[in-house]
């Protein structure tokens, strides 16, 4: 019984996630399919890729994740199966699995039609080329069986934080739910980066000389969020509406 | 294990399709579970008539499909069973399964009262009728063992497009997530209507000469969508927001 | 297969919802987890309580349900295992499973460290504490197992309406996805409180006589929900909005 996750931009509305999964159990009666999220931000592929790095390694090894996210579909950009300590990862070549490339992968093109749906629409590759190469993918299939190995995935840049003198410069990712502000700087970076000395983080107008441990110590509040990035929030509000803070919007950490 | 594949307009902020999960999961407890989408605009028995055409051929035969969009739950309408390729329907007899009338369907009210929960609420039917029915068939229990056999099922007038001289005229069923507005006209249909020849396509004051490929080429598109009807979009753009176009809305298809 | 709910204040935007998913399968394998609703007010223990009256009745016995809304994270509320009439529920002692002290439950807290996640963050315990608690209840684990029994559980005052002389008062308690106002005040209890005589129910500036049926009968309503509680809605509209009701207005049921 293989685990299969989702990860789109498509919503709840339409019935797309609905029917992908019915391609894929009628491929892979066993399969267990999963919702990670079906609310990135329209064709936000940065905000896909910082949560796919999120979730993937609570799952078991063997599990396989569908990231749809892809403004391209219909055009010659490649539809990829990344595969990383024990995972595999199925989704457009778009930078959707930046994240995945310290985890050195094997990456594979999805060239083989008999894998796909037929005909192949040009607007709906979570049907039919995606979700067909999941579920032979938790049947067993190797990657090797849909296509050519390839080397040179499309990465994202501005991914990573970056130390200039005497500051690390990262920025704001997404937002949560409740409106807290996730970044892309990691604690232990930061922690690596200060040692053991005083810093000051700096989130548009906002300065913390320190890092707090939950929501509920009132007022505004950096903290190293669940999935061990800084986030900022605010105790019972909304961060991101109350401080007008966009995604992209610079975080800085600076040494005396 | 069967699969029963759940649509309704009830939203996912109440509890109410987990508690229709729990009473299936109560009488099939090998069944899988697949929301289609409880997004439905209230009541809107038309869409969900679309929606349903949309997803049902994509999952395999046996498959068990619930449909809960019931404004006149508690009246006198009656719940049915309708059958056709191999596959069941389950819902109100309101028209919601007017699109399968092609496949010459059996169709089964549902009065055994053995078969409901008691008692029967008379705002809930999707808990006390419909899931218990569905759970029954995907055990394997038969549409005949839940009551009489009908032929006078409720469908749904204005569903297809009509032809006036030389004008295929259709109209707007529903908005997907990112706005785009999906027709009843079929890419098929018109190419049947128009032939070889040239035609225009008109939507509100939007003028389209031909059917484009996918949302990527820039500016306002028609497109035949992933499930074979006409769509207009704008690329990463809300087309309903920009054209203010609205449900109902009519299209045609004229030929010089 | 056990059968393990969730319910949330997370939304579905973030995959928080997910990795506890994968955390549980991870696990226990054979788990079918089922969404009750993941849009819980944030942080309002009064809905979460009602909410999950609502459903747990409706599943098989051996369920184990998951709630977590849980503003104070990382403080130093305990981590519960409730278990009444077969089922467990696992969730933070903040009141969200006041509406089952009824039922005399056996009380226990989550203390055994080989049960949890290592490290336990101090802001997801979703994912640290109690997928992997509900996890190893559905496979058979002992609520004893998990740590030692209690019985001064937190339980929410003002959940429960009041007789003051000929006035029965409740409140409302929350607004499903139609808008239809749900109280706290049961169908029965109305009945055993006014006997065979008239009474007059007043929410807001509104006055209504008698229960109804359904919302089919125009106009607004008030009548017996699906789960036994009085609701005020109004045919094919939104109550919450066109009366500007709000969570906590008084009901009163008024003997002459």
């Amino acid at each position: 019984m293989g685990i299969i996750t989702l990860l789109t931009d498509f919503g709840v509305k339409d019935p797309y996630v609905g029917v992908m999964k019915g391609v894929i159990l009628g491929i892979d009666p066993g399969a267990r399919v999963i919702d990670m999220t079906h609310e990135v931000e329209p064709q936000d592929m940065r905000e896909a890729a910082f949560l796919i790095d999120d979730y993937w390694r609570h799952f078991p090894p063997g599990t396989v994740h569908v990231a749809v996210v892809d403004p391209t579909v219909g055009s010659a950009r490649r539809p990829l199966i990344v595969s990383a300590k024990g995972h595999h990862f199925v989704g457009p070549d778009n930078g959707v699995f930046t994240l995945l490339a310290d985890n050195v992968p094997d990456i594979h093109v999805i060239e083989n039609r008999n894998f796909m749906l037929f005909p192949v629409s040009s607007t709906f590759h979570g049907r039919d080329v995606f979700s067909p190469a999941a579920a032979r993918l938790s049947r067993g299939y190797s990657p090797q069986a849909f296509g050519r190995r390839i080397t040179d995935p499309v990465l994202l840049s501005d991914i990573h934080p970056v130390i200039e003198g005497r500051t690390l410069k990262g920025s704001v990712v997404r937002f949560d739910r409740f409106g807290n502000a996730i970044t892309n700087i990691k604690g232990h970076a930061l922690r690596y980066f200060a040692g053991e000395g005083p810093f000051e983080i700096r989130m548009g107008k906002h300065v913390f000389a320190a890092i707090g441990k939950t929501y509920c110590e009132g007022g505004l509040a950096c903290l190293e969020g669940s999935s061990g990035y800084l986030e900022f929030g605010v105790f019972k509000g909304d961060f991101r509406r109350e401080t007008g803070t966009g995604k992209g919007d610079p975080v800085t950490v600076t040494l005396p």
